[in-house]
């Protein structure tokens, strides 16, 4: 391990965040609202410790994924302790289980809220909370293409060639260099969206609030009764647009900006993407038409809107799916467990290991019939290692196994069953909002201390992808 | 596909259940049941079809796994298709669909009923439908463990020196002999458990009823509340401890009833099962104590109960968990998850799936960290072969898809989403009872009859692995 290396990283994500804080304290300073002292304070606070751990020497050999692991682990855990000052300071969140809920929940693009009456806190706070979305939206972007080799996310093949062999001095010098591409193509996105919804009609601070929550597939909203509050139909269009470009591989963006649109057609993982989106679309709108008998143009854009923020893992809502009819609600269940594409600021287990999932279970039924048989598992044109199908295979059990053990856990501490059930499955997917006591319109305060605090590592487990946090905590990793 | 040896071995099924229903038929004309006729004309039926097919001549060569993956399949579809006849005929459950569903449900030890009042069938009846459960277990734990090297369940090892290598035309003797060793076995803990009901107090009749149920690990019970309304407590701790060792893998039964205890202390899918009972069954009774102040006896009696039939797949109750804290109930709902052992006449995904499955993702972890290492997921003192990490592994994918795309089927029905999933839980691990509206209490009509017979393919399914059934329907398998 580069003891070294890692805190000088951490140092410096430490600074990143306190210039992120600029623009909420510069709202706060504009519209005079008191809770710039809590800003300051923070910002203050993360120089002190992020200023003398940027400056350390670090020593260029032996950097490797152990490193990486460990930064991707411990930045997102600094960001959230840090990123709850202002909420606990000002006081717009009293507790600090609360706050770190609202901060990791914030980070993770989570969305989920503590918040009762979101409309009632100052705008300097509500800014930074969804500042946090695109913060953390940005970061897992650059973090599953950095550690993509030692992830074995398939299908993302823009860096491959960056990808060191034995030499793992070359590890940094190509994060750098893929963080940079992203950043840019993630800051033409948010500044699309963004002036998108202002044509559209929202007024900037709207505008603001929505970008960061579409572009980080986050869902934190300004509104108690989320996008629904907007209404304004065409707003609800551009974001069901940005929340699934969003929710897609962004290396296929790259290229296709470059004019270069064959990755994108011949993509597997997107095509499986896109015709999970029309199809539960269209099964939620003759759902909605035959059961509500709402009019079709009704119909298509609530259902459209709901699916994709739910697939993307945005959790936005312009409607409350929990009012719908049956069916409708066993679509939105399902799609938490699906969520975007790997590559992309979505959560969920994603769609590329549901097809490597799907043909190595069908290779399965092949082999019993011709048990000689050697088939391999191939995505697009590209034959899939057996040890990436083995990682999927146990990322699969890791994730029902973590969402049956933190239900339990919930369940005791006195929450029905469903609505446990939902909370975890929101919370590791980094969805948002869930059913029962934790619905569409609801907040997480139903659930007691104990339980959101469980659903605050939940996200990060889930926004981590959970081998990474795995790794964090393995004394296998400490010990060498 | 040899089909002269696969309809001749179909023949004898039909003929075995012929004679199957001889006991039904003596009880009915003893007790001057109408039913008799019913059984009667079963019986003939059975006959007519039957005797021809077992008449015909069948070449030695080229018989192997695939005749013994549509011979299970075909055998479990045939039986209950004919076992429902009596129901039919009878009037005792008027409608096609729901006198299949009690077959299937009997036949593939699940034990969820369309029946309202159960009480007012005639005993013959209800002697056959139990006699069902019977037949449904000893017919998995021949068919597992014939099948066993295809299947590649792990940790059977008795018959492993039987399975035949290249030269398929062994397949039958080992079957057939395999299967005369476990009936002989099955009859033994059948007898024990139908003597020890019946000194502890209960009549005959109900001695049958539930030594059938608790052998088979079916369910059905002759009474509306279930096991409950024996109101004896000597009678639950002895079908406690059937349905335990019912749970459990019949080869270790085989080696101790012979005095070789030690593949049974050492086994370590034995040591898992009884690790989840006991804890489950621990934290149950602290829950019930301390949240519905039950006396200690009272709650670890009830918990054990619970615990120990739900594990097991049984799905006898003594008490309505659906009433008992959230906590109590998530664990209840986990238990439905994990099932008892391979090899036994539980259903669910089995203990030493869960071993192997942990294993493997321990060992992704290890990977990620060491990458270069090669670590073997071993189980007990032998090491698993990738290829059976890859099918447990596929399996338990398949199990969640099935999962999910049969409780969305189902809520398109307009059932609410937690009763659909908690049927088709039920269902799909050969439980029984569910929750919500498939509460332990309940019966299956509150479910649409289309959803009924949904719930009846998932028994099937669930109680011929998934894979078999998947061969089955598989055109390779048809083609080739
Ligand atoms: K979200
Ligand atoms: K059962």
């Amino acid at each position: 391990m580069n003891r070294p290396l890692v805190l000088r990283a951490l140092g410096l994500v430490l600074l990143f965040e306190a210039g992120s804080l600029l623009p909420a304290l510069g709202i706060a300073l504009y519209l005079q609202e008191k809770a710039y002292l809590a800003f300051v304070l923070t910002i203050l606070l993360l120089t002190f410790v992020g200023l003398p751990l940027s400056r350390r020497q670090i020593p260029v050999s032996d950097v490797g994924y152990r490193e990486g692991f460990v930064i991707a682990s411990a930045s997102w855990l600094l960001m959230a302790l840090f990123g709850a000052l202002p909420y606990l300071v000002s006081g717009a969140i009293p507790g600090f289980i609360d706050a770190l809920f609202e901060a990791m929940s914030g980070f993770t693009t989570t969305g989920a809220t503590v918040l009762k009456d979101i409309e009632s806190l100052p705008k300097s706070i509500l800014f930074w909370r969804s500042t946090t979305h695109w913060l953390g939206g940005m970061g897992i972007i650059v973090l599953t293409l950095a550690l993509i080799p030692s992830l074995k996310i398939a299908g993302l093949k823009l860096f491959r060639a960056e990808v060191p062999g034995p030499n793992k001095s070359k590890v940094l010098p190509r994060v750098a260099q893929t963080a940079r591409e992203l950043y840019k193509l993630y800051i033409i996105v948010t500044v699309a969206c963004l002036v998108a919804l202002k044509i559209a009609g929202l007024n900037w601070f709207d505008s603001f609030i929505h970008t960061f929550s579409c572009v980080g597939t986050g869902g934190f909203s300004n509104y108690n009764a989320s996008t629904g509050a907007l209404n304004n139909p065409a707003a609800e269009y551009i974001m069901i647009f940005f929340m699934f470009i969003c929710g897609m591989n962004f290396t296929l963006h790259y290229h296709a900006i470059r004019g270069n649109f064959s990755p994108l057609w011949r993509d597997p993982e997107t095509k499986l993407y896109l015709a999970v989106t029309l199809t539960a679309c269209l099964f939620i709108s003759i759902n909605l038409v035959s059961m509500l008998g709402y009019s079709v143009g009704t119909a298509l854009r609530q259902s459209a809107f709901q699916t994709v923020s739910i697939l993307t893992t945005t959790g936005l809502t312009t409607a409350d799916y929990t009012l719908w009819p049956t069916f409708s609600q066993g679509v939105i269940f399902l799609l938490m467990f699906i969520g975007g594409c790997a590559g992309s600021t979505a959560g969920g287990i994603k769609n590329v290991r549901y097809l490597i999932l799907a043909k190595s279970a069908f290779r399965q039924v092949a082999k019993l019939i011709h048990p000689k048989a050697v088939i391999p598992v191939r995505l697009g044109r590209s034959v899939i290692s057996e040890e990436l199908v083995e990682n999927v295979q146990s990322f699969f059990f890791l994730y029902f196994g973590l969402l049956f053990l933190c239900t339990l856990m919930i369940t005791a501490m006195g929450v029905d069953l469903f609505s446990a059930l939902s909370a975890v499955a929101s919370s590791l997917g980094n969805v948002g909002p869930g059913f029962g006591m934790v619905g569409s319109t609801a907040n997480y305060t139903a659930i007691p201390e104990a339980g959101r605090l469980l659903c605050a590592i939940c996200m990060l487990i889930g926004r981590l992808e959970i081998y990474t946090i795995l790794v964090f905590f393995s004394a296998r990793l400490w010990r060498s």
